[in-house]
């Protein structure tokens, strides 16, 4: 069990555009810092959700986006952007909620998320019209970074794709893993031992997300930072998806 | 902004019991450690909400419960505990779900949460039928947290109160904040700049949630520690409650 956990902000990888190789920028940011960083067997590799769409070109400009009547009026009603919402309704499987100037959809990933993770901050100077959709496969861009850098290190190090989602019953966003690779988004205590010796029947800790949310503490909102490293967590290795996290439908009680 | 957080989980406090003097054994675990780890201006200490429970005395001992035919039923049909049940709806300001073996209250903090906060796991030895409620007001157990290690140490640290929360649409529990003192549990960057100079119209960090999450990392499931450090995080010194960062009853689409 670890007693301390660190998380350390990578330097800023520079502009991040479609078609950069994003996973051998972060191989060689690592690299470079190797000497007076070098990688350990407990650390994790955060990446945040709008680097790693803008090196996959999943961003959509509106320009070239007409909304649907739907989505105009609800943009008219609540002042939002028309075609922002209807890129959202492009993407979604299906509508959770629509009202109060709130849109929650589900995304073909099976995340459920305001907006359907369609973003228009942080993409770049000059691009009003710009925004990120979601990695078309979070959990094989993850992979792809991790290859990268155990090529590039000889170090097979876990890598998180995290992106800020919402709480329905708490304000505020906090970053959650969409993408893993190399270890497993939960760490199931069920059957193991609490202090006492006494069983912990519903103990499923959802680790990826604290890494995740960790990661977001040294990496904030404002900065050019998209990498950080994560050492020191409890976190089991392992090959895994993030759909494995996600609420099953016949479990959901929230649809 | 920080590029490097620490998470140091505090040494074992040694066995809480109602009417131990919590916030007086933290002052004294944070003086032990002063000359090796003196406190810092970028310092937040984290207690799990288990200890702190019990130091109030918010337990039931399960043996004095009778469970009403309501509870019965629900436990007998998903095989649960109907006194816990019973506990759980007597703490409960309104049942949000109880369906499908999983039983989600509205405490009266406000909190939405499976159980409403009513844990029978590490509750101490030889204690079978004892159950933790949340604290009466966690917002005051921190602020005497708080007090206590400003008048041993000299310095005003903010404290959070931590306990582990379900989300409704990911497996596996994450700790969040349910009582603070001295930080905001919102980091408000709505009209603040992005790195491009672009306006983020819509970033609310969760901050205080996102520090609970790391000391957990830390903290684990499965150990006697329940107390951590967490150094170099960015947030806003203030006054606040923890219902501020509650979803408005006419904000909450999930009612």
């Amino acid at each position: 069990m670890a007693d301390r956990v660190s998380v350390i902000a990578l330097g800023g990888l520079g502009e991040i555009v479609p078609g950069t190789d994003l996973p051998a920028l972060i191989a060689d940011s690592l690299a470079t810092m190797a000497e007076v960083l070098p990688l350990q067997d407990d650390d994790v590799i955060v990446v945040t959700q709008k680097v790693v769409s803008k090196s996959e070109g999943a961003i959509v400009d509106l320009t070239d986006v007409r909304p649907r009547p739907e989505a105009a009026e609800f943009a008219r009603r609540y002042g939002r952007d028309a075609r922002q919402i209807e890129v959202v309704l492009r993407e979604a499987v299906r509508i959770v909620r629509m009202a109060n100037g709130v849109l929650i959809t589900e995304t073909p990933h099976g995340f459920i998320c305001a907006n359907g993770g369609v973003d228009a901050s942080n993409v770049g100077p000059a691009s009003g019209s710009i925004v990120t959709l979601l990695p078309r496969d979070p959990d094989a861009s993850a992979t792809a970074i991790r290859a990268a850098v155990r090529d590039r290190l000889g170090r097979d190090v876990p890598v998180i794709v995290s992106d800020s989602f919402g709480r329905p019953w708490r304000l505020g966003i906090v970053d959650v893993a969409i993408g893993v690779s190399g270890l497993l988004p939960l760490d199931d205590l069920r059957g193991t031992l609490d202090a006492d010796g006494r069983e912990m029947r519903s103990t499923v800790r959802a680790v990826a997300d604290e890494i995740a949310s960790a990661a977001e503490l040294a990496l904030g909102k404002t900065t050019g930072r998209p990498v950080a490293l994560v050492r020191g967590a409890e976190f089991t290795r392992g090959e895994a998806r993030i759909r494995d996290a996600l609420m099953p439908p016949d479990m959901d009680l929230f649809r």
